[in-house]
């Protein structure tokens, strides 16, 4: 199932050849993983305060079909395609009126927040994403 | 009377200071401008089509009062100071739980697309802003 | 052979954990793969106006070993590995120091400006491309 | 006497409407700050890491005058025009061949890390900004 965010395509996204620059999709997509964290109860500046936990981006594959527009109304798709140890994997799409722009595989890593490596995703989060994947 | 979007603190707008950027707000303003624009009826990417008008920043000053961070949820609030034969003046506030954190005066001009000369404010946009300000 | 483009990173880079913010690796990697052509004497601007062709980006993967941070001096290496009828691949690595902090493979398309659709790379280019690969 | 860092116009700067988004000009004199204090042997990371001191932007207006479009290769010129107890103003110019596209002065505040507060300027950077007055 996918969590869905809109989101408005304004000047500062776009570039001189008129369409969205290929970087700014990461930028949604990465509002999009935000917002779905929120949406369990997630707050990422609350997980680096007390648990001393961030999630990094390990790597990704974008592919491009379409370009957005100033003033297009996207929707970026979000779904959870693997769960970790210390790890969550997402397919995002920005779609246009139901037609998808650009597409997504984007593999997260829980880190510790001093050394920069691998730690468990938080215990709530774990059972959280598990509830989800019944 | 002031217009309000509200705008969520990502990633992408915080720099190493741990606060947003300072060239970031410039970004959330013109957002509130559009969205300001858009409630009016006024569709910028229809008004450069049709009308072959864009808008363009002349100048600005900017005080920073107090930092946003990760995760805030700040107000854009705008509002028309003046109205010219080509030109519209905005005072624009970002708040954060009702106190100011930045504040901008923003001269806009009314240019033609091809030649960026000045040119007059649409007739419709003109009477819907003296109508706003009766 | 790559082709290597310092970069040094500033505020408007990093992000509030302190590092690159993921997204702008994208622009680093543009900014090379610009500079590797207005090496080869091809001007964007120029080719967009003269032979009405732009260059759009198709899709990309993007690995990610190492943060970079505030003030650092990165090396953007950029080496082509296909060129075909329409599109260029090429490899691209940023790094500090000689290590890799981040590695990509990206595809590029040469499509007409207007109508988006795939248009054979410029014949001058093509030719250049040929010879290096010699 | 002003110092001048040069720097090229890339797609990242640009906006729908052929132009450099006007935000980014901030960015371009933060580099022109950021180099200008490197040239004086003043690295901000190793400040806020020994002296626990970071600049942060109180205020600045900027005028914008003529557009500066991608491949253009800017000339950011940066001069102290004040220095204070905690306080550093600067005026800033873009210019493209000679010409002035945007202007700026712009006040910067010697806060500390963690208080934000206004910190009295490193000595040997005072020094430095003094004899640079004679």
């Amino acid at each position: 199932m996918y969590s869905t965010l809109p989101i408005r395509v304004y000047y500062e996204d776009t570039d001189a050849g008129g369409v969205v620059f290929y970087a700014n999709y990461l930028k949604f997509f990465e509002r999009g993983r935000t917002e779905w964290l929120r949406q369990l109860g997630v707050n990422q500046t609350e997980l680096a305060a007390r648990e001393d936990r961030i999630f990094v981006v390990k790597g990704l594959d974008i592919r491009y079909k379409r370009p957005a527009r100033l003033d297009d109304l996207l929707s970026i798709q979000s779904k959870v395609t693997r769960v970790g140890h210390a790890s969550i994997d997402f397919h995002q799409v920005a779609t246009l009126n139901g037609e998808p722009l650009c597409e997504s595989s984007i593999q997260i890593c829980c880190v510790d927040a001093r050394s920069l490596r691998p730690a468990a995703l938080p215990d709530n989060l774990k059972t959280l994403l598990n509830q989800l994947q019944d």
